[in-house]
């Protein structure tokens, strides 16, 4: 980093059903968040920007509290992130917001916690109006069972069992903070927070939480899954289409914005 | 009808995003709902099958309550009027429910009353995760006088001013039963039943009550509007993003379902 460059982050939301993920590819033809959000902002600093982000999110899993950080040595304002940025995206991704931070911070390293949501539509047929927004479910699901279920995965634990086979992380370890299970007007909406996620980390725990909801298997098989720290012993991996990385927290002295939580048809 | 023809009518929910509107085009590359609808449910009775809507909607906008009647010499049961059709259809459009009904029902003629929703989001930055699904208007508005304005267009009334100019209804007599502006979470809903609309009316009204909303006229201007019976004097059309055909009322004779009012994320 050189004296005059300026390290910001942004707030970004999309819509990632347009998307094949998050992360840059190698090819330059497949369309991703990160490649959507890296050409606009290099519009907007005449120079080439790379961001790094909080958590990259699979293909076809919606961001509304995704948040990076970049640096360039283009002197621009907030609104000029803001606005000049969204008027080179796709409508299906928008910078919410803009700052300017120190340069000890880093959108991954600095993050305390993470938060998803996954919204499950359950019903005999497929919701068609919000196509690609919501999970859909014809199991009649018993709420009460998968948040009992859901407490045995509190807590720093070994998710060995809940990783996807290409991770890449050191270590399967990883602290939830809260998993809640609970009926949201016409959806079941699964919360979970923890310090950092494996890949399909959440995928694989609303996966075990539909076995338990579907009366397959008891609330406390759950921990007899984790137990085995095996990827087999577990359920298959629940759809992409309801989940939202809803929010990422960062210590106070960042002075990052706090928007509500999203998605907001919850 | 020959004396083996069954008449059922059908529930249909659909994101009209992906659509040209609900009518059927002569060009047959264009795609439209009824459309992706007649083509499904032919494959399904192994003949051609023509609807009737109850309300046809314009590009763009949603419908979760849409009611249809066809008619076919076909003998299928409700299931496979459901399920059969909608494994034909775009998972943008899904069949809801399917009853035979009398053959003095029409979609149309029948229904007693037709309700939409309007979805606004205010802020600075347009939603991307609900890209296509909100109206997003930068302007803070005041709700209590959307609604006030609202109240002066209940009843029955000439509403040549909220008409679009090619519109082919007989008359411009439309008696509004219910028009209420109210904040429901981060959203601004406006709800409106009348007995039937004219072209681009309830976006026309919804043009009106934003001018009303963001201060640059006060509520009574709209009663002014309406008496003028002139399009000219009043504001522009809003977008049809967040609009949804949310239901059809039909005289409980007829026995047809009655679903909880969508968009679901309300």
């Amino acid at each position: 980093m050189t004296a005059n460059t300026t390290r910001t982050a942004l707030g970004v939301e999309y819509n990632g059903a347009a998307f094949h993920g998050w992360q840059r590819q190698s090819a330059p033809v497949i369309a991703t968040v990160q490649q959507a959000l890296e050409h606009a902002l290099s519009q907007i600093a005449d120079q080439t920007v790379t961001v790094n982000c909080a958590g990259r999110t699979d293909t076809g899993v919606h961001g509304t509290g995704q948040v990076v950080h970049f640096e360039s040595t283009a002197e621009r304002g907030e609104k000029a992130w803001i606005q000049g940025t969204n008027s080179h995206l796709p409508p299906q991704v928008r910078v919410q917001w803009a700052r300017t931070v120190s340069d000890d911070f880093h959108a991954r390293h600095s993050a305390l916690s993470r938060r998803y949501r996954y919204v499950i539509y359950t019903g005999a047929v497929r919701p068609a109006a919000l196509y690609q927004q919501l999970t859909h479910v014809k199991d009649e699901l018993d709420v009460i069972r998968m948040h009992e279920a859901a407490q045995h995965l509190l807590g720093e634990n070994d998710f060995s069992a809940f990783r996807a086979a290409g991770c890449q992380s050191r270590t399967p370890m990883r602290c939830i903070n809260e998993l809640s299970v609970s009926r949201q007007r016409r959806f079941i909406v699964v919360e979970v927070e923890a310090n950092a996620f494996l890949l399909h980390m959440v995928r694989n725990i609303v996966g075990a939480l539909l076995e338990v909801g579907a009366g397959r298997r008891p609330p406390d098989w759950i921990r007899q899954v984790l137990a085995t720290r095996d990827r087999r012993q577990n359920a298959v991996t629940a759809k992409p289409d309801g989940l939202y990385l809803v929010n990422v927290a960062y210590p106070e002295r960042f002075g990052l914005p706090v928007l509500p939580l999203g998605p907001c048809f919850l």
